[in-house]
C-alpha cells in the first residue's frame, strides 16, 4: 500500500485515494493550518511535494491563483490534492499551527471572590467495630459524621466505598472527610487535612486554560493553557459540527480529543503544584455551547440549523469519571449553565466575572472569540445575542491574516503624510502575518490615513507605491517582502477591507439591536471579554465602527473574564446558583428571526470616522 | 525463558522458577482443581509431567504418600512442584474442572411475584423546538413528561441525554421514556415500546446464575448459569479473601473476573432471547457478603477477623456502568442488603423468596452452600447465624469428594445384609467420587448399616472385604476399582466421617442455638436453599443429625430460593423495601461469641440414629 510521510514529522500514513492530503495530514495529527477546514476556501493549507513515487495530478485553477509562482517550487494546497502515489510532503513554516498567545490572567474588573467551596473537609473520630452487634464500617462512619456534624447520611459511591475499610483503620487518629453539598462524601484521607483542589476550566474553540485552585485558600496553584486540539478538525465551530454529521464516530473523536486536552492540563497543573490528579474534589467548566455539548458528547447536530435548539441549557453536575476526567473517582464536575444554540456558559460566566448582573451601570460585554457574543444591560434587564460575525477577528479569510502567535502583527502606525508603517509584532519577530488586533489596527490606521474610505474603498488617487493593483483589486503594502519573515509582500486587500466590514457591521448591528430596546438608557461601559479584547486598542476599535457608544462609554479589556467566572464558580457555591438565577434572566434575541437586524447591519458597513464620511450618503 | 506447555488446552507460559505449577496453571487460566486454594491439603491438584527440559525437583514425602505408586507414572501435585526447567504437564480428566450442576429453578415454595417493576415506561408527545424562545431538547420532553404524567424534573445522565436530540427527531411519532422510580430517565426510544428488561443475579461462590426478566409481563426470557471463575483462585471464601490480602491487585483481579463472568452471562441471555444487552434497564444481585464485597471492589479484608465488620449492610443502587456491568449505559444495579460478615444477602433473599418473614409458621431454613447459613423463626421474629461448616458438604477435604459435576454418586443403598453398595451418578457416569449429597447419603446408609457407630468409628467387627485399613486407617470400600471411572477403589475413610461429624454438628449446633432462643416454639418447617438442599435426602440428612427437629417438621428443598429472591426484587420494588426491612428485623448471633455453641458443638458430634447410640455415653 503506498504510504505518505510528512516532515519534519516524521510521521506516515497508508493512503488509497480517497482522501486529500489536508484529510491524510489530519488522520496523522499534523498540525496544518486550514482555516476553513477543508473547505477550499482560505488558502493556509499550503504543503511543498518533495519526492513521490507517482505522477501528480494537475493543480486545479484555484492552487494555481492562490499559490501563484510557489506552484513551480512544488507547493500545493493540500485541501486540493488527493495523491495515488506514496510521497514526502513537507509542511512548510508557515503552513503550520503555531502555539498561540492565551489570555490566562483576569483584570482588576474581576469580581472578587469569597470562599464558598462546594466540597470541604470534615474531621471525625470513628468508633471501632464491636463484636456483640455488627455495625458497617459505612455506618460507623456516618454515625460519627451525624454525632460530629449533623449531616445525616450523606451518599457514598462505590469509589469511596472502596478506600473506606483500610482508611478507618490507618495507624492515623481520626479521618478527614470530603463532603460535597452535605449530601455526599467525595474522598477520605487518613487523620487529620485541611487541604482540598479544584480546577476550572475555560474551554474555547481555540485555546483551553485550566486553573488549579486551593478550594481552602483560594491560591491560584497553577494555570496551565493548550490549543483546543479540535482544531485539527476545523478552525471554527460550524466545521466540526459538521465533522460530527459528516463522519461515523466522529462526535466521539472531537469528545475524546477535547477531554483529553483537558487531562493533559489536569496532569501538567497538578505536577506544578505537586498534588496528584486524585487529589481533586471537583471541577468547573464554562465554553460555549458547541464546546460544552462536545466535551459531554451530546450532539450538536442541530445546533447550527434554525431555530438552533441546545440539548439543554440548566447547569448540570456529572461524575466527572462520567465524563473521561482524570481527577478524584468520586468528584463532580459542574458544567455552568448555557442561555441558546450560539450564547453559552462562557457568556454567563463573562457577565459573573464582571459582575455586569449586580451592577447599575448600562454596561456592553463583547467577547470575540471565535464567535461574537453581546450582552448588554445591568441589574434590572439583561438581553444578549450572538452574531455571525465570521473568523475574519481572528485572522480568517484575511489575505495575511494569522493567529495570534511569534510573528503576528498585532500594531500598526501609519504615518499620514509619508504613509509609512511600522509596526510591533508578537514576541519581536520578523512580521509573518496579522493577527485579529493587527487587522483591526492596520484598518484603523488607514482609514485615519485616509487610505480607506467611508465605504471601505480605496482612495485610488494616492501617490505611494505601497497602494497598487493586485489579484484581488487594489491592496495596500504594510510590509515589503525585504521586511517580512514571509519574503512575500504583506498587503491589505480591498477584500480584505470587505470582509472586516462584513464582521464589524455583525457586531455593531447586534449590539445597536440589543440597546434600542432599552430605550434612555445610554451605554456606560463597554467591556472586552477575551484575548481579541485585551489587545485591541480601544481606539481602534472605535475608529473601525466595531460597537456603538464610543462616543460616551469607557472601553475596557476585561481579560479571560469567562476563566475568572469558571473560578468564581469553582470557590464559591453561591455563584453557580446565581449563574443559573442569570441565564434565566438574560433575555436572548435570535437576531436571525428580525428585519430590524438586516437593516442595522446595512448601515453598519460604512466607516463613519473616514475623512470622506459626508460622502456616503 | 523456558516455557511450560499445558496439554490438552496448549496454553503456555514462561517461568521463571519463582512459582509453582498450581500457581502457574491459575495465571494461564487452565481450569485445574485445587479444594484448598494451594494450601497443600486437599491433594486434588494431580497433573503429569510428560516432557521435560531437565531434571525434576525430587517428591515431598507428602505427593509420595498422597500419589502413591501413581508417582512412578509421572504424577506430580501442582501445589508442590516448582519447575526451573520447560515442560509440558498434562491435566488428567480427574483434576480438571467440570462444569457443575447448577441448580437454576425455583420450586413451588417460592412465594408468588407480583409486577411492580422499578423501571417503567412512558410514553409522550414531545413539541417541536420554535423560534421565537429557546428551549432546549432536554427541557422540551421534561414540559412533556410533567403535562402527561405529573412527572416533575427527573434527571437524566449524560449518558441519555447524548440519546436525546436523535431519539426526539425519528421519524415515529413520540418518544417512550424509561423512567425508574418517578425520579430518573434510565433510556430512550423513538415511537412507542411496551417492554423493559432486566436481569437478576445470584452470586454465589461457586456458581453463578443470571435471570434475564420481561419486567412488563414478568417472564423468564432466558436464565444462564456458570461456575464462578474465581474458583481458580480458590473454593472457599476464605483462601480468595487471603489472596486479595497477600497479591497487590488481587482484588481487583478478582473483581474483574467475577464482572466478566456476569457479562458473559449477560450476552448469553441476552442473545437467547434475541435482546441486545443494553437494553436492560435494570439489575438486581445477591450473594454472601465476600462476593457481594468482591463484585463492587470492596476489600473484604476485615470480614474474617473478629468482629467480623461488612464494609457496608444496607441496600444498595449504582450505576451498573460503575460496577462494570454490560447493561444499558444509565442502568443500576441494585444490591440487596447484607446483615453480616457471613450472612449476605442470599440469606435475605432466600427468606424473601420463601416468605419466611411473613409466616406464622416455625421454620428453621439452611442454605448449605460454601458457607452454612441458619435462620430460624417466623413473622414475628427471625434470628440468623452463620456456621464455619467447611467445605465437606461440596466434597472439600473428603478424599473421594468431588463437585455436582458428572460421574459424581450423588445417591447411593448399602445392602443392610450382604454389605453390597449400589449407586446412583449424575449422568448415569462411572462414578468418579462423592458430591455432597453422595457423601451424606453414604455415611447415612454406613449408619443404617451398622458400619459407622454412634461415635462415628466404624464397627472393626464386621466380616466384609470392603472394610480394611488404609492409609489414613479404617476405610470402606464403596465402589471398586474395576468399576470406578478413576480406576481407583472409592473410599469412605474414617477421615472422611469425621470431617462430615465436624461439619454437621456446626450445623446442627447453630441451629439449635437459635431455636433455644424461641421457648416454646417447635420447629415446623425445615427449608434447605441452594443446590445442596434440593438434592440431598432428607431422610439422609436426619440420619446424620444434620439438623434439629427431624422428628416434627416437615423437611423440603425450596431449590434456588436466593436466586428466586433476586428475581422477586428485580419485578416487585415493594420487595426491596421487604427486604430492608427484614434485613434490619433479623437478629443476628455471632456464634464465636457464645460458649453454649461450643457445648451445642460437642454434644452434636454423634449419630444418635446409630445402633449402638446407647454405648455413647
Amino acid at each position: 500500500m503506498p504510504r505518505i510521510t510528512f516532515s519534519p514529522f516524521e510521521k506516515t500514513i497508508d493512503i488509497d485515494g480517497s482522501r486529500n492530503i489536508l484529510q491524510l495530514a489530519r488522520e496523522a495529527g499534523i498540525p496544518l493550518q486550514s482555516t476553513c477546514g477543508g473547505k477550499k476556501i482560505c488558502g493556509k493549507c499550503k504543503v511543498v511535494i518533495k519526492k513521490t513515487d507517482g505522477p501528480l495530478p494537475p493543480s486545479s485553477a484555484r492552487e494555481q491563483k492562490v499559490l501563484g509562482g510557489y506552484s513551480e517550487k512544488g507547493y500545493r494546497l493540500a485541501c486540493e490534492t488527493v495523491l495515488s502515489h506514496g510521497a514526502v510532503i513537507r509542511i512548510p513554516e508557515e503552513s503550520r499551527l503555531k502555539p498561540q498567545v492565551i489570555l490566562t490572567s483576569d483584570t482588576e474588573h474581576s469580581y472578587p471572590v469569597r470562599l464558598r467551596p462546594n466540597v470541604s473537609p470534615h474531621y471525625v473520630e470513628v468508633s471501632p467495630p464491636v463484636l456483640d452487634s455488627v455495625i458497617a464500617d459505612r455506618q460507623r462512619l456516618l454515625i460519627a459524621l451525624e454525632k460530629t456534624y449533623g449531616i445525616r447520611r450523606p451518599a457514598l459511591d462505590p469509589f469511596v466505598l472502596r478506600k473506606l475499610p483500610h482508611t478507618l483503620r490507618s495507624d492515623r487518629e481520626g479521618v478527614t472527610v470530603a463532603i460535597r453539598s452535605k449530601d455526599e462524601i467525595i474522598d477520605l484521607y487518613p487523620g487529620r487535612r485541611d487541604s482540598l483542589f479544584g480546577v476550572a476550566f475555560d474551554v474555547g474553540t481555540t485555546t483551553v486554560v485550566a486553573f488549579l485552585m486551593d478550594l481552602i485558600t483560594g491560591d491560584r496553584l497553577s494555570v496551565k493553557s493548550a490549543m483546543n486540539p479540535q482544531i485539527a478538525i476545523g478552525d471554527d465551530v460550524i466545521t466540526r459540527i459538521a465533522f460530527c454529521r459528516e463522519n461515523t464516530g466522529g462526535l466521539e473523536k472531537l469528545r475524546i480529543s477535547i477531554v483529553e486536552c483537558l487531562n493533559a492540563l489536569i496532569a501538567e497543573a497538578a505536577a506544578e503544584a505537586g498534588i496528584d490528579p486524585d487529589e481533586i474534589v471537583e471541577a468547573t467548566v464554562v465554553g460555549n455551547t458547541a464546546m460544552h455539548h462536545l466535551f459531554v458528547g451530546l450532539d450538536p447536530h442541530y445546533l447550527p440549523m434554525a431555530p438552533y435548539p441546545p440539548v439543554l441549557q440548566e447547569s448540570q453536575d456529572y461524575k466527572a469519571r462520567d465524563l473521561g476526567l482524570n481527577i478524584g473517582a468520586s468528584a463532580y464536575v459542574h458544567l455552568l449553565p448555557l442561555k441558546a444554540g450560539f450564547v453559552g456558559s462562557d457568556i454567563i460566566a463573562c457577565i459573573l466575572a464582571t459582575g455586569l448582573h449586580r451592577s447599575k451601570i448600562p454596561t456592553l460585554l463583547i467577547d470575540l472569540g471565535t464567535n461574537g457574543e453581546i450582552v448588554f444591560g445591568n441589574k434590572n434587564r439583561m438581553l444578549c445575542c450572538s452574531t455571525a460575525a465570521g473568523p475574519a477577528f481572528e485572522g480568517g479569510h484575511i489575505r495575511w491574516g494569522m493567529r495570534a502567535s511569534s510573528g503576528a502583527i498585532e500594531r500598526l502606525k501609519i504615518d499620514q503624510e509619508m504613509l509609512d508603517v511600522r509596526w510591533e509584532t508578537i514576541y519581536d519577530q520578523r512580521p509573518s502575518g496579522l493577527c485579529g488586533s493587527g487587522i483591526i489596527s492596520a484598518i484603523a490606521e488607514m482609514i485615519r490615513a485616509g487610505i480607506i474610505l467611508g465605504r471601505g474603498n480605496f482612495d485610488k488617487g494616492l501617490q505611494t507605491p505601497r497602494l497598487r493593483d493586485g489579484e484581488d483589486g487594489p491592496e495596500f503594502v504594510l510590509v515589503w517582502a525585504s521586511e517580512a519573515a514571509t519574503k512575500q509582500d504583506i498587503v491589505i486587500t480591498q477584500k480584505d477591507v470587505a470582509a472586516m466590514q462584513m464582521a464589524k457591521a455583525a457586531v455593531n448591528a447586534g449590539a445597536t439591536l440589543l440597546m434600542e430596546q432599552f430605550e434612555g438608557e445610554e451605554v456606560e461601559r463597554i467591556l472586552l471579554a477575551g484575548a481579541f479584547g485585551n489587545y485591541v486598542d480601544p481606539e481602534d476599535a472605535c475608529t473601525i465602527d466595531l460597537f456603538p457608544g464610543c462616543l460616551t462609554a469607557k472601553v475596557v479589556g476585561v481579560g479571560n473574564a469567562a476563566g475568572h467566572g469558571s473560578c468564581l464558580a469553582l470557590l464559591d457555591k453561591n455563584k453557580r446558583k446565581e449563574a443559573e438565577r442569570l441565564a434565566q434572566k438574560i433575555e436572548y434575541r435570535e437576531l436571525a428571526a428580525t428585519t430590524r437586524f438586516k437593516e442595522l447591519f446595512v448601515s453598519s458597513m460604512f466607516f463613519t470616522s473616514a475623512r470622506d464620511f459626508e460622502d456616503v450618503f
